[in-house]
């Protein structure tokens, strides 16, 4: 294969990288249902009932993950409004990321299955690590593309690149915390993370008005 | 990331909304076929066919859920074609109605499982009700997007806006009598759930006529 | 809304139709996998070799479904070339369709458990059945579409339509022969099945030569 | 249908295929996930995490058969910036191919049963195999597609294919030889297929520099 081709790549290619994530993602977030289970050969509506209110775990752990996932996606999104270029790199952290991304549904059916459990704290600490390494990567993806412009369009403002360079550095340490926070205590750990969705789902302006009243 | 960037995002925008919601809408709609069991270790054809017919409910709920998540498909796709612009908000609320769509299989399968039996009446009441909650999410992306014409294109009549507005809120209206017959009868529930699939699946201007005359 | 925007929509329409069948299609095909297990808890290689050579029927039912549904997929987006224009009855007759392309998992699990034993013919006549249901709802879409030109591209050869239709027409005769053979020939009504299969994979030049050849 | 619109189809015909197998490459990669079990009702968090750390063959294989799809996706994708053209032979190899692609979870649950057990070495060579004939049906597309440049770009450098063809056909001559070493050496076979899907990631400059080390 002639090497310009790969090595330069058209917006084209952006295209097809952002079409085949979404695949990914749209998939990953419709499996999580597969984790919710129908309780089997109950006696009656009573017994049902309880079953299903008994279940809150796997409803956490899927409205959770779903959260986690769909802002991902949001974010992954309009990062892609910046790079305009594709590269061997970039394809390859991309998808190191979609691993993470197609690995969510495991944690989280395990938090589902052992959260009010015994083992709830190990599970805990899988699914806030999953999320944390997540993050991670994310980061990987957009500091590879932004690193002295490489991939992003010429006519972005280069101190818009660095405000969000800034502003993603934020993700990987805050979910570093929500990990820790799992080895004191479950509900601290998720109670962390939900926040964390909340607070990424704020628009922009709202979120850094928050942010700088927190850090006053 | 730069205020104005979230703010009012291009046309680009809604078509990767609609090519995500598109792809969650599609994983859905076939993964609603996962909970059709086939009947394990039976000894000849005869008791096979007894019990595929057995599994009536199973069917029933299949097909309701498949009308449902199809017409909700159709409708969706209609309503981009009057959203323009999207911003922020529209992603979350979007984000909102499509956690309700992965959901549906969930109380597919319950339906399917108990419909017959003694809890069916608990299983109905989460299934109408999950048709519901998708309703009222569905009308909240719409008054969102449309209120004061928001992320409506430009070119769009504000009459067609304001009919629009009156037949979606008949959904909600129409799913919670569906909800509340489940409290009373289940077979009168799960009837009106395939009648209202029925009605919405008429072209619009029948559906209209047919809506005027039963008010008449 | 609107009713012009409902009875005439733009080509745009079309494309949204045929991304969704898309997706559809590509998630039947892929979760037929799920039908081939994995044998559990065997002492070692030998038993695990016999084991997976027992579960032939399980292979054969996965390569006959996904030809099934990789031609249908093929065949839709031919149909797609001269459909140019998408109206509601369009929409739903496409929706009946899809809502077969989603159920073929279930017949294809059903002949996979119970072919060598002796409910293998009742699972035949499921399978076949579900083949001929489709072939159907295919050439409802066909006819709809094409009656009168409704919704054909203005520059299509009329003659290029009839020939079409009178080819497609071939579809249920053929699939409600390969049915009733069950009835008399489980090995028979299979053949037949893969018979049509590579019959319809043939370059549509030699499969007129050879239809033609078969009834002289 | 007309013969001519079958026999040369038109640069939409190409990108319509990409579109159907991005789709089943990301459900394919996203399915794997289902092979990870979650351990039941275990009695404390340090059982659960030797259970977790015990399924290490189910990482191992999630893992290789991620990597190895992606890298498939990665280079379908790079085919496809050469091929221009569809006809029906086109359609009917990538469909073969595709077949394989979504063939890939079973050998991958297979290993991630079987992998420290007996049984392993014949779980191996299954996994191994669906290797080595995807890189096979992967050759066939490109050779259909290149061969007299049949569907390849008029601007293609007809030096380029002639040494994409070259690279391309070690593939299946190094997935043979893991093959076969899985005779020999489970290890051995799976970090050579590991060591493979390391190599291909290599950015294609390095990766032919690497070679060409080795053949000196």
């Amino acid at each position: 294969m002639p090497a310009d081709a790969h090595e330069t790549e058209s917006e084209k290619e952006t295209a097809r990288i952002e079409a085949f994530s979404d695949g990914v993602f749209a998939i990953a977030i419709t499996l999580l249902v597969l984790d919710l289970r129908v309780p089997r050969d109950l006696a009656d509506g009573r017994a049902l009932l309880r079953a299903l209110a008994d279940q809150w775990p796997a409803y956490l752990a899927f409205v959770t993950s779903f959260a986690f996932i769909g802002i991902m996606w949001i974010n992954h999104h309009k990062m892609f409004t910046y790079i305009r270029r594709a590269d061997h790199g970039l394809l390859l952290l991309n998808t190191l990321f979609l691993l993470g991304i197609t690995f969510v549904p495991f944690p989280t059916a395990l938090l589902a299955a052992y959260l009010p459990r015994s083992g709830g704290n190990v599970a805990t600490l899988v699914f806030t690590g999953t999320y944390t390494l997540l993050a991670v990567f994310f980061n990987l993806v957009w500091r590879y593309a932004s690193h002295h412009n490489r991939l992003i369009g010429r006519s972005v403002d280069p101190h818009a690149v660095a405000t969000i360079t800034r502003e993603y550095s934020f993700g990987p340490m805050l979910y570093v915390i929500a990990f820790l926070l799992g080895f004191v205590s479950v509900p601290a750990s998720l109670a962390m993370n939900l926040a964390l969705a909340a607070f990424w789902a704020l628009p922009p302006r709202r979120r850094r008005a928050r942010a700088e009243a927190l850090t006053l």
